[in-house]
């Protein structure tokens, strides 16, 4: 697969402390109607680390059995190089496309700890690989250097970069990796800025629960209609107030898709709690406003 | 069991990536003979979150199987509530005296939802537990509201805190917990400080490996000789500076193990590794000054 256009990052679901398969299925139906790009499945908004090595191969399993033919790029990051291989290896059994590999850390890694974790997974890869860098949530940072490293192994596909400081980053980063490495932004708030500045492919959170609004941003900023994407983008400003107001995306999608119906209440896995009293009004609030659904 | 004294947090050596159980034998045997008042198996030191939940439950048995009278607290943090709950009665089940309970973080957890997951597990525990604040790891900070409210739950035996503001906390901290909670200082460089501002335990990553060296400096804080304590402390500069020299204790001790000949090489489960070139040669020179063995 490329890594171009929309990505969509759908929720993994669960009812009573299960993974909700039917919702799930729904969730993966509904990214293969609207048509996106490719399905992030277990990326962070699909809580990757939360689930265990069976149910991650049952969720990439029923993934690719309802994406059609749109590719589904796997989370499998853990903590220990042991695990991310043996979650490579179930992914690529599932029948996933491509793969998606943050450097999840307890202990803090160090940069030489870090690409050797990359350099393992990537020797023998049958499908390309998206580096992940998210320091809000494995709290290693990649220095620039580091990537154009790590971009220099084998089956590298693209890097997906948080938004702080991203469009500082983007062309200097760019000249330092390999054409065919694609640069992709997460962060829906400055999607399109990062689309603009030179980015190939969005990772995006609300993609996966509201892919024909992301879609509708993606095809205007890559199609070049910058005006028009920022116009579509700045539309929705107040669903990226509440990303900012409660702590990122992941609590108001899940909120918001408990509060649609498309999964049950609570569908995180605990500790993690969706939104509640005030928090969980304003999420209605804005999907009505915005007509999300 | 009473949380006080000396509580020594060995590592949990791998070899050939898989847990190298004679050696583990060995560290806990070690402890048991040399006295420490309790073992903490599977602690930060002990790398607990890189471990499956078997190998975890094979470990604590190792454990209790060996550590004679000593008590075994174990680590049972894990990302989502369900896992902590099993862990926690495999090891209750593994015959354990106690339990540590870090609210390990991915996505970054709010005050609720930590509370939460110490009242799920407390709720049904044969055993105490102990509270487990360790910022640089978990990325959860605990405000002194928020322990003082966990504090009161059911089975809460002590709170273990991080050395970074450890000193101008103690005081306030005790004044908010049950006389039946003990407060537990972390970071060696500053246990003696701890201990004297009001700690009634020492939670240890090197009395993990050098318990005697470990027990000199806290039998003599503990018997209020401070002018004694802080000499044997100061007597180890050079240890901590290490520490503060390669990203905390964990990869110094663990190199210091394998140099020993302890644990095999590489003992830590990778992408985590010991010291290597220059940085390995300080660690046998320290070793060697100051005659730890």
């Amino acid at each position: 697969m490329d890594f171009t256009g929309l990505s969509a990052f759908p929720l993994t679901p669960l009812v009573d402390d299960k993974l909700d398969e039917a919702a799930y299925v729904r969730l993966i139906e509904r990214l293969r109607t609207a048509g996106v790009d490719s399905i992030g499945a277990l990326g962070s908004t699909g809580c990757y680390p939360y689930f265990s090595r069976n149910e991650r191969a049952t969720a990439l399993r029923l993934a690719t059995e309802h994406s059609g033919a749109v590719p589904v790029i796997a989370g499998i990051g853990a903590l220990r190089t042991r695990d991310v291989l043996w979650l490579a290896e179930d992914a690529q059994k599932a029948g996933v496309s491509a793969l998606l590999l943050a450097p999840v850390s307890y202990h803090t890694l160090t940069e030489d700890e870090v690409f050797d974790l990359y350099a393992a997974v990537t020797r023998e890869l049958s499908v390309p690989l998206c580096v992940y860098d998210n320091p809000g949530a494995t709290h290693f940072t990649f220095s620039d250097g580091l990537l154009a490293r790590i971009a220099q192994l084998p089956n590298i596909g693209s890097i997906k970069i948080p938004p702080v400081s991203a469009l500082e980053r983007i062309a200097s980063l760019r000249s330092q990796i390999p054409e065919t490495v694609t640069l992709g932004i997460s962060g829906d708030a400055i999607a399109v800025d990062g689309l603009n500045a030179g980015c190939g492919i969005w990772y995006s959170v609300m993609g996966g629960l509201f892919p024909e609004a992301a879609l509708t941003i993606a095809r205007a900023a890559l199609a070049g209609d910058t005006a028009q994407a920022r116009e579509h983008s700045a539309a929705l400003a107040p669903l990226w107030d509440l990303f900012r107001r409660y702590g990122g995306s992941l609590r108001v999608i899940a909120t918001a898709a408990e509060l649609l119906g498309a999964v049950a209440a609570p569908c995180l896995p605990a500790p993690l709690r969706t939104l509640t009293g005030d928090a969980r009004r304003q999420v209605a609030e804005v999907i009505e406003t915005l007509r999300l659904a």
